[in-house]
């Protein structure tokens, strides 16, 4: 469950007077924020506690989050030189997510470690677009009217990806999920031609570490066959797209994950049970099914809720995992 | 072209110091900025100006859409004595627009004029998240832990979408379009089930009237099949879904409306030109195809851009319509 401390005490306690980019740069506090919700859930797997610009920002660039609005870049992408002047990665500069990992590996015992990175796109999008957007309209103004900028950039970015991914494996993460966040606002064609050669590079240059790649992005519908030929082994679902449809789009032999919408949790027992069986039965359709949701709790989420739902999970006798 | 007023100046001269709702509710603003993108592109159909909010206003209900936010509304409904203070619909209260739509069609002449409404459930989110929301998670809390006042609502806000309808359509709007903007955050299942019966009970209401119905949501790919069921001619299709795909989803027989990406007026011409050919092409395989943008126009737009666009379009020699 990405984002899972938002609902903690425990998380907000410790998150108390901490920038979120200083509590991604500092290994104790990735370590107990990934810890927390596995104590308290005793969910099947962690996924590291990080932010998609998390590398960017650890390489030197000059961008921040900015408490409600999101991540904000002092100087917006316009150009070439712009892209030429982007760090390029330096795995001493993330040293601390290495130490955070083989922290948590030990810490973990059996609990596997999900690594996470953002992807070229989602990262592009904020470095042109200078922050969140609704619309993408400068980014793919980019992608569209200076095509060269736009692959070098992607280029880079998918590259800072990758080898962040190889900081975190290398120390001991059992598995890499890439989100590509904003992907959904694109069509078809755009995410054919401009995104997926990029996310595909990524996958394909921790190929040879030999560990299940997930890839994920929200409203990607539309999206799903092309992102599963990317080169992964599980593809991610949101809550908008049925399980039992995602298995037609995927490659075969494709495990899932998903796609119980996050609001659920806010309605009666009997309806999140019942909709949670709904989610198992057409996941069973796929090789494979990891149950989570489908995108990140909800800061009003209850823990309670969660843990009673991460408890329903595991009774249920089918071969999910939770 | 919805909002297409938004990126002209003649629009913003006309908006200065004039509330949004304030302008829907002056029958010769609404002439006027309704006609404004028809003179300025010779596109081949008018639609009125308004908003979502329009009615519920008209009719005495507290809210205000705040520059910069949306519709915010001063008590949000929790339960079913909230529903049941609901104002019920009066044709006399929104008498502006039976005035405006007298008065455009006449200016008008031969160009058609589609009416518009809000759909139930995107009147329900912000009546009861009491403003925009990205999640929708009241909404949601709502529609699976209050089912009964649920249903009382979506019923109530059913005839109030219809019965705007009617008055636009008696006063000689030539269609109309049902816009959902929020169902696209709906999983399938929640969709037919709470929100699909209510859109369906406007369209069933308004069937006798005999003119064309357009339905429209955003990142509604998943809804589609769904959507098209609720007594419709045609389908508003966004960007994300290629025309190609969504003619196998909707009821057969049924026109498309749609779809090139919003955001691609900012692209080259050659690249809008291609994309809009690909548009065009993929359209060919509906019964009808209704050529416009995949989502409202964006306020940046390049006036010019979208002239240049409608007269390529109005340039092609197949059988569509600008």
């Amino acid at each position: 469950m990405r984002q899972a401390g938002r609902s903690l005490p425990e998380y907000r306690a410790l998150r108390q007077g901490v920038a979120m980019l200083d509590a991604c740069m500092r290994a104790d506090l990735i370590i107990e924020i990934t810890l927390q919700p596995v104590r308290r859930y005793g969910v099947d797997a962690a996924i590291l506690f990080s932010d998609i610009v998390l590398p960017l920002k650890a390489l030197g660039f000059d961008l921040d989050i900015v408490p409600g609005v999101g991540p904000v870049i002092a100087e917006p992408i316009t150009d070439s030189a712009a892209v030429a002047a982007i760090p390029t990665f330096d795995a001493a500069r993330v040293d601390f997510v290495a130490e955070a990992v083989a922290g948590l590996v030990s810490e973990l015992g059996s609990t596997p470690l999900i690594g996470f990175a953002g992807a070229p796109y989602t990262l592009a999008s904020y470095l042109i677009e200078g922050g969140p957007s609704k619309e993408h309209a400068k980014t793919k103004a980019l992608m569209h009217g200076a095509p060269d900028v736009w692959r070098a950039l992607m280029e880079r970015l998918a590259v800072i990806s990758a080898e962040f991914l190889r900081v975190q494996v290398e120390a001991g993460a059992a598995a890499v999920q890439l989100f590509d966040s904003w992907a959904g606002g694109l069509s078809p064609h755009d995410y054919r031609t401009h995104v997926l050669p990029h996310s595909a590079a990524v996958f394909a240059d921790i190929a040879d570490l030999g560990v299940p790649r997930i890839h994920f992005g929200v409203a990607t519908g539309e999206l799903l066959a092309d992102m599963s030929t990317a080169g992964v082994e599980v593809m991610g679902v949101d809550w908008r797209v049925p399980l039992d449809r995602a298995v037609d789009r995927v490659q075969p032999g494709q495990a899932l994950q998903g796609n119980l919408d996050s609001t659920l949790v806010f309605a009666p027992w009997d309806v999140i049970e019942s909709e949670t069986l709904r989610v198992l039965e057409a996941g069973r359709l796929a090789p494979g099914h990891i149950f989570n949701l489908g995108h990140g709790v909800l800061p009003d989420t209850d823990p309670d809720v969660l843990a009673r739902l991460v408890d329903f999970i595991h009774s249920q006798e089918s071969p999910v995992e939770g």
